[in-house]
């Protein structure tokens, strides 16, 4: 049987935010797989922040993606095709498929899910790649104590409301910064935060952070950077530990701001900051994924999705969840 | 015995850099020590860079020093007059004394030292608050491995110096920079350092750090701050880490300066920066001391000091320490 797939390259490097324009659509049939191989029907596409730096030219941390290359990211769906021993048609698997409908596979990298557990985008978020990230970011990086405050950038995020949670099973203080009084509300009524604010109407940072989080702040998990970040660094406890998980606001700079350096603030304070990439904790997914589903059937985590239909959209998702438009984790139903 | 004494106490909070007029100098009479006390002539003070700080009004890691009280910091001297049960006249002691000529003490903090292992003044230096900082600060803050590229700035100072040295005794290859080419004649001919730059004459930091740290920098240890530490953050390895020790090109501005925030590079680096203050260590000083000595035994390590001569001249001694004049461990002779 032949599939037609349709696959989103990397038509143009983004100046500033990424347009539509900086996309472009392929169509072509999917061949035949061969020995060893199987074909996947991608059900769900994830878009990511991590995504936007690899459209750079810049090499960060992995190589970026080519002019004219398949876009990269994490997809699920189900096996439809297979010349390979381990997978067979009807099994439902999560990859690095990349930005397309169809994938062509040997294996690697590809995991099969169960989705007695959770549905299957839930791969794509809570018990994926932003659920590990909450929780080796959160529980390796900052090992918040009990009576901790931790203070959450992008709160409201795939990541950062999965961390919000995990720090108040941890016994923690919690407290946010989002993009919205809806997101806010959100975290206060439906995450359990005990404190939240909306930064783009709350400016004066350093205050809001005093008086949301009176005894200072143990931990702080920074998903955004820019000034929120150097207000934190300045409201930051003797021993503080910072895990650096992602700068969205500065990805889509088309220069670099500049900011008050920190290094002063962390001396005195004798502060830990971190940057970290989940893939370095692969080899403890599965510890990471068994108490992530322990929560999620104990209901002690909830999660949101905000989900756009049709593959064709996968660009026009990507950019609004850079401008933080999305509420939840921003998934594509192909 | 009445001895006539001179302390050097804040007349005014410093605007920038300190001026002479900002310290006063106040005489009076040591009353006889009571019981439980001794009195200690001081023989050698100790100006370093962290007596800026507690000069400012506001409160960092500990309280500021009062207008009119007495300075703080570390000095050496030998007890003349006892009726403490544990200190007899002659004893050796170092302890936070503070900027006068006879200091009167209950024993809290004051340490009887060995003048046996090296001259009295060396316990302000290699064997004294210096010598720790340098000692847990490479070894427990940024824990290198033998291969590794470490990165000192300010390496010329009393506590770079021995940095370059430990970090040479683990098999690391250690760059410096310093400001001056005597001062960096002095890292390479004397403390083998693979490699040193002047960072006032070479000043294309991110330039000179490509070409004398070819294989990238694993461990930073940072006395200074500034540009140059915005250069080595562009300039760090995957997993570094930057051990935070002083900040001496901001601590006389006279507003902070800004640039470039480090928090991508952290983040794509995996990197962990940790500021951290000598006296943390307290517990783990015996460790320390026992192995430098033994290092200093074994003509493993090398000290400079840069001795005036002369307690009226404090104020001079500190000032030219700030401003990097000195060259060696900056000791007032009283």
């Amino acid at each position: 049987m032949a599939f037609e797939n349709r696959q989103w390259t990397l038509a143009a490097r983004p100046v500033g935010y990424p347009k539509e324009s900086d996309f472009k659509l392929k169509k072509q049939l999917v061949p035949a797989a061969g020995d060893g191989k199987f074909i996947v029907r991608i059900e769900y596409l994830s878009v990511d922040p991590y995504m936007r730096g690899r459209m750079n030219e810049q090499r960060a941390y992995a190589d970026p993606v080519a002019i004219g290359g398949l876009m990269v990211g994490g997809a699920v769906g189900r096996v439809v095709e297979s010349k390979h021993p381990g997978f067979n048609a009807g099994d439902p698997v999560l990859g690095n498929f990349g930005w397309q409908e169809y994938a062509v596979s040997d294996g690697t990298g590809v995991q099969k899910i169960d989705t007695a557990i959770a549905p299957i985008q839930a791969y794509l978020g809570v018990l994926g790649m932003p659920g590990m990230t909450a929780y080796f970011g959160l529980l390796d990086v900052c090992r918040p104590k009990t009576g901790e405050t931790v203070f959450v950038s992008g709160a409201a995020g795939a990541v950062g409301a999965l961390v919000g949670q995990i720090a108040k099973i941890q016994g923690c203080y919690v407290v946010g910064s989002a993009g919205s009084d809806t997101k806010v509300k959100y975290l206060l009524d439906e995450c359990g935060f005990d404190a939240a604010f909306n930064y783009k109407s709350d400016t004066d940072y350093v205050a809001v952070l005093k008086k949301l989080c009176p005894r200072g702040i143990d931990c702080y998990f920074d998903n955004v950077g820019g000034p929120v970040t150097d207000a934190v660094i300045v409201s930051i406890n003797p021993f503080a530990r910072i895990s650096i998980c992602g700068q969205i606001s500065q990805y889509n700079l088309e220069k670099p701001e500049l900011g008050p350096r920190p290094w002063t603030m962390l001396l005195i304070r004798q502060a830990r900051a971190q940057g970290f990439l989940v893939f370095s904790y692969a080899d403890r997914y599965p510890e990471g994924m068994k108490q992530m589903a322990q929560w999620l059937k104990d209901g002690k985590i909830t999660y949101r999705e905000d989900v756009m239909e049709g593959f064709e959209n996968m660009p026009k998702a990507f950019i609004r969840m850079l401008r933080g438009e999305n509420h939840g984790k921003q998934l594509v139903k192909a």
